[in-house]
């Protein structure tokens, strides 16, 4: 069915996709020896990491924007290729605008009435407690995996938390975190990756958080860096269609020709993968995996402006929001130095974007900014310039952050993330013991699909 | 990206899956005077309907089964093709082993203690008055739409069911007609399905139910025979890669050449859809939709004995199972004077399929007649044939019987399952709005594509 284009090649591995995951996964290869081809269906690397210089001055992250405490492969990769991280803003206080009433918080939770600030503290230790008992490596295996698999966290929600407010949090925590509903993700799943990122509070903060660090240059400079060491063992615009195994090998066919490799790494999203063409089929649990784990829905928008005019008025620029189109935002200015710009990132997400994505350019960018007037006043409604970045038109990502796990799907089907289909092993951040969905999560999951590769490649013997 | 190849044709409408969806709008087309070319992946056409010739003599289905009353677009069919319904058999007790306990009951509702009884009846009275809230044309406008696609069928059950008894035969029946755990389904679109087949003691039942009527011939002979009429219009092992919209018309790139329409009808899952290629890409909403609707998970088995002993002893072929790898079967020999065979059919859904898939293929056979003869003796330990048909393992339907919706897709993305792309239209059983699921929705479907498509054509204007 397949016949080896003209421009094929041999190598030891063949690496699909050049996100963080596919590029530190070539990265190990090549330092222990093995030849390895990536194959990037886009024009560029970087995957869901995406970061642009605008004209005004500052580079924006389009994509994943911050590393935090406990992410160590990140860090020890920002610091090995000399990249520059610096804090993300949090000086002042902190707007919430909760049922369309607007006020200021200067702590890590909102503020709500006592009742609501009890329950939502109550809340969040219950889910970590919870968190805690998913085992990272397995978690299917939690003791009441099969119970938490069969609903969603919505369901969870409605019968454990109490009050209004402390309800609109937790709604707005679950958009940020999954970039989805809470009707959308099976509490089974949500508490696996609260776990692998260190519980609710981590993954919600700046400081101390998941939220904490951001990079001078862009985080999509680690992808460059990376892809330059690889030189001519990166090919872009190879879009992978078909990846046929035989008894001595894998032949991966892309839109510009085939290579030819002892084995393949998928560093991809599943639902992703499950768009490849695979001879012989894959083993049914694999496929099913791949027909239910839909990517989230954000929208990033950056809004740069002369100046971060919301710090002269004591505020840090974070808000968080239950209704309209922005649920949360952050100080997006330039690192100190690089500018007297400010600029704000907004995220809309979940049913917010799908309501967003009715309205057309100039009506969404119109109902974003007065989402940032309502909460940082008429000064916001002016921007230099503004930036929308809606990851669900991406082609070769089909939504953000991560993808999605619906009830039954976890506990049933969750072992074929990772394991290998005869010549094919899997890698990305969706397919991460620790930082699930983070970048972290994508570097960790490269090495690791890396490690699991060597000892079966017979090395020089092809070449 | 893609050029004609050489096997070029251009007709007024593509339409991609042969089967009883295509088959029928490409039918209607035809009917209308539009030229149509039909694509099928497989090399035969019927899709999920699939029957087999048994050397032992009967005409076995492997995919669906059944017609019943209220199914007018099949109803209609089968007469008009002078086919040879027959009535699936029900005479006798039926067999009921729940908890590992076996009885017999004549009935519809299974034999339980009184309080389980009325529980059950409790039970599928309140399922059936929420189904009839779903309006058929636009389930997400169900006055509590929103909280019922939150949560699981499951919690729903361990809300609403009482009784053990009840709750184990709410499972059997949700696993039989969803081929899916109550876990894996949204509660709104479980009451969509149930109310497009009348209700959930129709879709359960033989005598005035879904599983009331057989066909001689085999339901295949149904598509074979529109097959026919098509002749040159259809081609078969033609794999649809690609469907590229311009201005003045679209082209389907397969795995044989390429087809240039005026309009597509892609006559296909949802899931099956997702994986082909389009440029432009489609909207994200039905992009979307494509990754999370999986296809339920069944394997049909077939044992075929020299006679249906059963019936010597007064059994009707029916049985209810809730443990173990079967959960329903029913009498499946061959209609009054087509021999002497006897035949059962043993439905293993869902993670009753998930934990057969461990064995081998004589484990899994070990393992099914076993089941039979704990519920229909040591007779049915010795099989003249027998058969599986496990339908997750095949790469053009990737399970049965139909995509499933878990929590928060059927109120977000449900317009998405049949709102046209540009030139691209949508067909097959999960657009119906009657019988959704059944060959009957999948009829309806195809005839509504066509009826959608045929005034937007300029006919004759290509010849």
């Amino acid at each position: 069915m397949h016949e080896l284009g003209g421009d094929s090649s041999t190598v030891d591995v063949v690496v699909v996709g050049a996100g963080l995951a596919g590029l530190c996964a070539a990265r190990e290869l090549g330092r222990a020896g093995a030849t390895v081809q990536v194959l990037e269906a886009r024009d560029r690397v970087g995957g869901r990491v995406l970061s642009r210089q605008l004209a005004a001055g500052p580079v924006v992250e389009l994509g994943a924007q911050w590393i935090g405490p406990g992410q160590e492969h990140m860090a020890a990769l920002v610091q090995e290729l000399a990249l520059t991280p610096f804090p993300q803003h949090c000086a002042g206080d902190k707007v919430l605008s909760l049922g369309g009433k607007r006020s200021t918080y200067k702590r890590d939770i909102p503020s709500l009435p006592l009742l609501g600030l009890l329950d939502l503290d109550r809340t969040i230790k219950k889910l970590e407690a919870m968190a805690r008992t998913v085992p990272l490596g397995a978690p299917g295996q939690a003791p009441r995996a099969r119970e938490w698999d069969a609903m969603t966290v919505e369901t969870w929600k409605r019968k454990s938390v109490l009050t209004a407010g402390a309800r609109a949090l937790v709604d707005v925590a679950i958009q940020s975190i999954f970039s989805a509903e809470p009707a959308e993700v099976s509490l089974l799943h949500c508490l696996w990756v609260l776990q692998a990122g260190g519980g609710l509070m981590k993954l919600s903060t700046i400081q101390g958080g998941a939220q904490q660090t951001r990079l001078r240059e862009g985080f999509q400079t680690v992808a460059e860096r990376l892809a330059a060491e690889l030189g001519g063992q990166l090919q872009l615009s190879a879009a992978v269609r078909a990846v046929v195994q035989s008894e001595d090998g894998v032949t991966v066919h892309h839109s510009r020709g085939a290579v030819r490799g002892q084995r393949v790494i998928l560093a991809i999203p599943p639902t992703l993968a499950g768009r490849i063409e695979y001879e012989p089929a894959l083993p049914v649990a694999r496929d099913q995996l791949t027909q239910r784990m839909p990517m989230g829905s954000v929208c990033k928008c950056v809004a740069v402006y002369e100046r971060p005019f919301w710090r002269e008025r004591g505020l840090s620029g974070e808000a968080v929001c239950d209704r309209g189109p922005v649920r949360i935002t952050f100080d997006d200015s330039p690192a100190a130095g690089e500018g007297e710009h400010g600029a704000l990132v907004a995220f809309v997400l979940a049913d917010g974007l799908r309501e967003l994505r009715e309205l057309d350019v100039a009506g969404r960018r119109k109902a974003v900014i007065s989402a940032l007037v309502q909460l940082f006043g008429p000064q916001a409604g002016e921007p230099l310039d503004f930036i929308e970045q809606d990851w669900g038109a991406e082609r070769w990502s089909r939504g953000c952050y991560f993808g999605l796990m619906p009830p039954g799907t976890l506990s049933r089907y969750g072992a074929a993330l990772r394991t290998p289909c005869g010549r094919i092993h899997f890698a990305g951040t969706e397919t991460a013991e620790r930082w699930l969905g983070y970048m972290d999560g994508a570097v960790e999951s490269g090495r690791r699909a890396a490690t699991e590769v060597l000892p079966l490649l017979a090395l020089g013997a092809k070449r």
